[in-house]
C-alpha cells in the first residue's frame, strides 16, 4: 500500500486534478448549499419548507432569521467561490499578506450577498407566476399547494432563479453548483447563464436542457425531453471552443415545444410558435408557426 | 435587510404561496415519507432492506414491529395530507373548535391506514412478478437478488404501488409526493393515477413519462425515455383545463414500446403491439401490429 | 394487523424476495458505498472532496489515511457482495462450519482489494483525460476546477471506471450498485460491464444507456439521451434471456453521437463517425461517415 | 432465545415496569427537554448559546422565532407529561373515547405552557442575580461572561428555575425529568419543589443535595458537598412514607454554607448564620450563628 | 508542524500508550455499549424507553426484535473485549493464522452473550425489587413511572446489574466500560465485581462509591456520598498492589448508611446496623446498632 | 406571546445577560472543543480513540492528519475565545475596520496554537506517567489499557493537562470551557490554572475540587471527596473579591490525601504527609505527618 501512497502523493500526478486551498480559504460546500437553498424556499414559500408552522402573527419572526442566516451562508459560500476562482489574482497580491486578501475577497462577498437579499422580493412575485403556469399546465393538478410541494419544475425555478441572479452578479462557480444540484434532484439542467421569462414552466421535465445563452420569453411552455443546445461552436487559433459566444436558441413569448424536440443553434422561434415532438429543428421558426414531425 | 423582511411580510406578497397551518396539522414530511418507503421494503422484502440481519426464526418479530411502525407513520402522515387538503373543510366546521377537526381528521387517517395496511400481501405479491419480468427481460442481471437491491425500476414500482393504493383509498397529495420522489430517484415519473398491471418493467428507466389516466394491462415492457401523455386538454369556459379526463393511452396485456417512443393521447394500443423507438404515436394501434419509424 | 402480520411472514409469501443472511454476512451497504465514493472522489481529486483543506506539505499524510480506510471499506464490503453471491457455495461447503466460509470469504474480498488499491494511480490518470475532454467539449466551462467540482460526467465517470476495475477483478454486486448510485445521481446509466477508452465525456448527460458489452474508444463524445443498447436478445430453450452474449455497439476512437440517437445492437461505429441526434442506428456504420435524421 | 422471549413478554414478569401509551400520548421524551433547555438558553441569555450570532437589530426575531418554537415544545411534553401522570383519568372517561381526552390533555397543557411562557422575563430577571452572585462568589472568575457560558451553578439554575415553575403550575413528571438532567450534568441535585430566592449560587456545585420541601431565602451560598436533606420520614398505618410533609431545612437571607456540611430535618437556619464544612447539623441554628467542626 | 509529528510517531514515545488491533478486532466502542443499555432498557421497563410506543398485542414483536438485536451487539462488542484483552494469546497461537484466532473469540463471545441472555428475565425480577425498594424509600416519588424514568439509581443499578452478570460470565473490560458510562451519568461508582442483593437503593446517589469485593446483603440503603472502600493494600515484592483481594466491606441484610459516611476494609456491618452521616467506620459493627457522630 | 417577546427584546432586560458578536466572530462551541478532545486523546493514545484501526506501518498518517485538523481547530476556537474577552479592545481600534480587528486576533491566534502543538510530546509523556500512577493505585486494575480506556481520572487528566498549557498560553475562556466539560463528565473540578506534577492519580473521583492557585508535586495521590479550596478571600474597597491572589493550598511530592478531606487555604502539606478521610485542615502540615479525624 505505501508504494500507491508514494505514487498517488507525486506532484506530477496530481497536477490539474488538486485545489490548493488559501488559508481560511475553504471550497464552497455542498452541504451549505443546500442549507441556502432550504432557507430560499422557506422564505419565498412560507409555510410549505422548514420545519417550522406558520401563523400571520409570527411570520415576521421567521422570515426575519430566515434572511438574516440565508446572508450569512451567502457571504461565506459566495467567499469561497470567489477565492476558488482566485478573484484576487493571489500573484498579483504576492506583495500583501493572505489577510488583506482575505479581508478583500470578504467585502466583495459582503456586497454581492447584500445585492441578491436586495432582489428576493421580485424573485418571489417571479416564482409566483411560475406556479401558475405549472397549475394551469396540468389537468392533473389540483391545488396551488400540490404545485409547490410537489411539482420538479417548480424545485428547480426556485434553484434557477437564484443561481441565475447570482450569475448576473458575477459569483464564480455557485450558481454552476446549484443548478447541478437541482439537475440532480430534477433531472432538468438549466444553466444559470439563461434568461428566463416570468410565467415559464415545464411538463414532466426530466430530460430537459436549457444552455447558457438561451433566452426565453413570457408564457413559454417545454415538455420533458427538451433540448435547447448548441449545434457546434467555435474553435480558436489553438483548436480549443471559444468561450462566451452566443450559440443557444431564442424563444420568443407563448412558445411551446413539446416532449423530445431538439431547437439548437443560435436561432429564433418566433412568438406563439408551436413545436412538436421528437423534432430536431435548427433554422429560424416564424411567429406562429406550427413544426411536426414528418410521418 | 429590514426592508426586505417587511416587504417580504407583506401578506399581498406571499398570498398562494404561503400555507398557513391548522393547529396540530404540521406539513406531511419528505422524511417521514421517506421512512415509510423504507418499512414498506423492509417489509416487501425481508433481508435486503433494513439495518437487521434477518434468519427464519424472527422474521415475525421483524415483520411485526416494522408493520405497527408503518401504521403509525402512516395515520400521522395521511392526517397531514387530509388537513393539507382541508378534508374537514374548516370553514363549514366553524361551528366546532380546532380539537372536534382533529378529531374528525385522526379518525379519517386512522380508516385509510388500515384499509392499506390489509394490501399489503398483495403489494407483495404483484411486486414478485415485476422482479420476474424485469430478470427475465434483462440478460444482464444474475439473480432476482440484484433485480431487488439494484434495480431503479424496482424501487419505481414499490413506491408507485404503494402510492396508488393509497390514491384509490382518497389520501390527497402523500400519492403525488412519493412519486416525485421516487421520479427524483430514478427519473421515471409514473402518475399515481395510474392503472399498471402485474409483471411491469421498464428497462434503463430514464426519463419515462407515464400520466394520471393511462391503463396498463399485464407483463408489459417500456424501454427509457418512452412518453405515455396526453396529446392535449380541453379548456372550460374559463380557458382553465378541465381536470380528471381520461387523455392518456391504453396499452393492452403483453405490448413492448421501445426507447424514446411517445404514445399521446387516449388511444389503445392492441394485445401484442410493438412500438418501435423514436416515434410518436396519436392513433390506436391493433392487436399484433409492429410500428416503426420511417427511414 | 396481527393477520397481516401473519401473512406476510408466510414463507411462501416471501419465497424469491426474502434474502437470508449468513452469520457475520451482512447485505453490502449503500451507506458504506456511499463513504467509498466519496473516498475515492478524496484521493483522485485532492482538495476538491472531502472536509479537509489541502496543502503540499500534508498531501500524503491524508492520501495514506484515505486510502487505508477505503481499503478497510473494501474489504467489507466486497466480502459481502461474495456472500450475498454465495461464492462459497454454502450448500457444498456443508461439511464446514460458518466460520471457515467466513475465513475463505475474507481472504477472497482481501486479495480483490488489493488489486483495486494497485489501480489507483491508473484510475486518476485517466480520470484526468476525461476531465480535458469534458473541458474541451463545453465553451460553458471556464476551467478544470470547475468541471471537476460540478460536472455530472467527471461524477459519473469517476465511479464507473472504479466500478468497471470492480467488475474486472470480479466483484459481484457492489459494481452494478456503484453504478445505479451514479444512474440515480447523474441520470446517466452506464453498465459496470462496459468498456470505455480515455478522453470520454457526455455533454449534460441525462437519459444516456450504454449497455453491458459495449467497447468505446478514445476520445468518443456523447450527447444527453444517446442510447447505446441491445437491439433483441436471444432466449435459450426454456424461454428465458440467454446472459453474456455481446449485444451492444463498439465505437471507434473519435465518434461523436448526438442528443436522443439510438444506437442498438452488436454493431460497429467507425472511427471518428458522427451520428445526428435523434436518430436510430442499428447497422454498421463506415469509419468517418456523418449519419443524420431524413427530413 | 425464543424462550427468553416468551418470558419476557409475559404480563405477569413486566408487571408495574410496563408503561402502556394511549393512543397519541407518547412518554416525555429526553431529546424534546434537553431541546426546551437550549431554548430557554438562547432566549435568556441571547448571544451565549444556540447557533447564530447575535446584533441588535435582528434580536428580536430570534427571540420571537425562540419563543414561539419553545411553546410548541412545551405544549407537546407536557401534555406527554400530563397523559403520562393519567390527569384525565381513563377510567373516569370511560364513557368518552380516546380523542375527548386527548382534547382535554391538549386544553390543559396549553394553558400551562401559555402561564409558563408569560413567566420568561421573570425568569430572566432572577437568573441575572443568580449571575451577579456566582460572580462576586468567585475571585477566579474574570467576567460576567465566562460565568453564563462556563459555571455549573448557571447551567443548573437555569433548569432548576424553569422546573420549579412548571412545578408551580402543576406540571407532572417533566419537572423532575428536567433537574435530573441537570443533576447528571452538573452533579447538582435540586428538587424542583425546593423554593429558592434571588442571588443564589453554590460554589463548584458537585454532589449538593437541595430536598423537595426545603426553603432558601435571598443571597445564599452554598459550597460542593452540602446536604439540605430529611433527617427521617414518618410512615403510614400500611408502612409506607407519607408523602407531601414539609420536612426539609430553612435557610433564610444570607445564610453560607460550607463543603460537606449536612444540613437535616425541618429546622431553620437563622439569617447570616455559617455553617463550617463536613459538619452534621439537625437543630435550629440562630441567626447570626457560626457553626464549625469540633476539633 | 512536521517535527512534531515525527517525534510523536517514535514508537518510544507511545510505548505502554498505543492499541494495535489484531485484524477484524476494533476496541469495544462506547457507541455501541450506549446502544446496548438503551436495548436493555427498552426490554426490561418496556414503553419507558425506546422509540416505539407499546400496547400489549404487540409487545411480543418490540421484545423479540431486541432481544436479537441486544445479542448481535454483544456479540460483537464482548468480542472485541477479549480480543482487547488477548484472551487468545495472540504469542501462543503463532501457529495459527488470523482468521482461526477470530474464530475462536468468536465462539467464545457468542457463547457468552447466549449465557448473557437467558439471564434477562431474572434480571428483570431485580430491577423490579430495585424500583420498590427506590419508592418506599423517597416520600418525594409518587409512582412507579417516576422512579423508572426519573430517578438515577435505577439507570445506575440497570447498567451495574447487566454489567456484574457480564463480570460473573469472565467478559474482559465490558463491565468497567459500562459502569464507568453509569458512573459519569449519575455520580455512582459502583464496581462490576461487587455483589448487591434485592432490594438496594441509594438516595441521590451522587458521590456514591462501592468497591470490587464489596458483599452487599437485601434490602440495603444509602444515601449520597457514602464510600464503601478499601482502607489499604498490601504490596507484593516488587511493590506493586496484589490484585484480586477481598479489601471492602460485608453489608448484611436491611443495613442503611447515612451521607458522606465512609465504611473502609474488609470488615462486616450487621444485619440492621444503622451508620450515620459524614463518619469513618474501619472496624466491625455488630447486627442492629447505630453509629452516629461524635460531637 | 407577543407582549412577551417585546419585553424579552428591551435592551434593558438582556444588559450583561447578552453577548454581541463581532463580525467573523462566533463564540467558542462546546461541539468544537468536544472535536479537540478527541483528537487529542487520538493522538496521545493511538488506537484507543478515534473509529480507526491502527498499525504501526500506517500510524504516522493518522498522527499527521489529526495533528493538521488539532491546529486547524485549535486556530478557531482560541480566536473565537480571544474575540470573546475582547483581546483586541474594539474600543481602542475604533479607527480600525472589522477586519483589521480579525487579522489581528488571527495572527494571536495562529501563534498561541503553534506553541501548543509543540508541547504534545512533553504532555503525552507526563500523562504515560499518570496512566502508571492509576494502574499502581489500584488492585482493581488488570492493564494499562483498561485504565486509559476507562477511568474517570485519565479522561479529566487529559483535558486538564490541555487546558493548563492553554492557561499558560494566555488563552482566554477555552481552558475553563475544557474544564468544565471534564468536570461534567467526571464529577472532577480541576482549575486549569492550578500547577499539577507528573504521577498524579484521583482515585474514583467524583466530588473531587482542585482550585486555581494550587500548587501540587509529584507523585500525590487524592481519593473521591477530596476539596483544595480557598478558605476564605479579601474583599476590595468596593467589597468585590481580589482576583487572583495565591489561596489555595500546597501539596508537596508523595502526599496522598484520603477521601471527604479538605484542606483550605494557602497552606503547605509537606512532602510525604498523609491527610485522613473526612478531615478539615487549615493549618501547615510537616512532611512525613498523619494527620487523621478524631474520634
Amino acid at each position: 500500500m505505501d508504494g500507491v501512497v508514494d505514487e498517488l502523493s507525486q506532484p506530477a500526478s496530481y497536477k490539474d486534478l488538486c485545489h490548493e486551498h488559501h488559508e481560511g480559504a475553504p471550497m464552497p460546500s455542498a452541504e451549505a448549499l443546500r442549507g441556502i437553498v432550504e432557507l430560499l424556499r422557506s422564505i419565498i414559500f412560507p409555510g410549505f419548507f422548514g420545519k417550522s408552522t406558520i401563523n400571520k402573527d409570527t411570520l415576521k419572526y421567521h422570515i426575519g432569521v430566515n434572511v438574516e442566516h440565508l446572508f450569512a451562508l451567502l457571504v461565506e459560500q459566495i467567499q469561497a467561490g470567489l477565492a476558488f476562482a482566485d478573484y484576487c489574482n493571489v500573484a498579483a497580491y504576492a506583495a500583501y499578506n493572505q489577510q488583506t486578501i482575505y479581508t478583500e475577497l470578504h467585502r466583495m462577498a459582503t456586497d454581492r450577498a447584500e445585492k441578491f437579499i436586495a432582489k428576493l422580493p421580485e424573485i418571489r412575485r417571479v416564482l409566483a407566476t411560475d406556479v401558475v403556469a405549472a397549475f394551469n399546465g396540468d389537468p392533473a393538478a389540483k391545488t396551488y399547494g400540490e404545485i409547490i410541494s410537489c411539482y420538479p419544475i417548480i424545485k428547480e425555478l426556485t434553484i434557477y432563479r437564484m443561481a441565475h441572479e447570482l450569475w448576473l452578479l458575477d459569483v464564480p462557480l455557485i450558481p454552476r453548483m446549484l443548478t447541478e444540484m437541482a439537475h440532480s434532484e430534477t433531472g432538468i439542467d438549466i444553466h444559470p447563464g439563461a434568461t428566463i421569462g416570468e410565467y415559464f414552466t415545464i411538463d414532466h421535465g426530466t430530460g430537459v436542457v436549457i444552455g447558457e445563452t438561451c433566452i426565453i420569453g413570457k408564457n413559454v411552455k417545454l415538455y420533458q425531453g427538451v433540448t435547447l443546445g448548441a449545434k457546434s461552436f467555435p474553435l480558436d487559433a489553438n483548436g480549443n471552443p471559444i468561450k462566451g459566444i452566443p450559440r443557444h436558441p431564442i424563444l420568443e413569448d407563448d412558445v411551446i415545444v413539446y416532449s423530445n424536440a431538439s431547437i439548437l443553434g443560435r436561432i429564433t422561434i418566433g412568438k406563439g410558435a408551436v413545436i412538436g415532438g421528437n423534432i430536431w429543428v435548427t433554422q429560424d421558426v416564424p411567429a406562429g408557426a406550427n413544426i411536426t414531425q414528418k410521418k
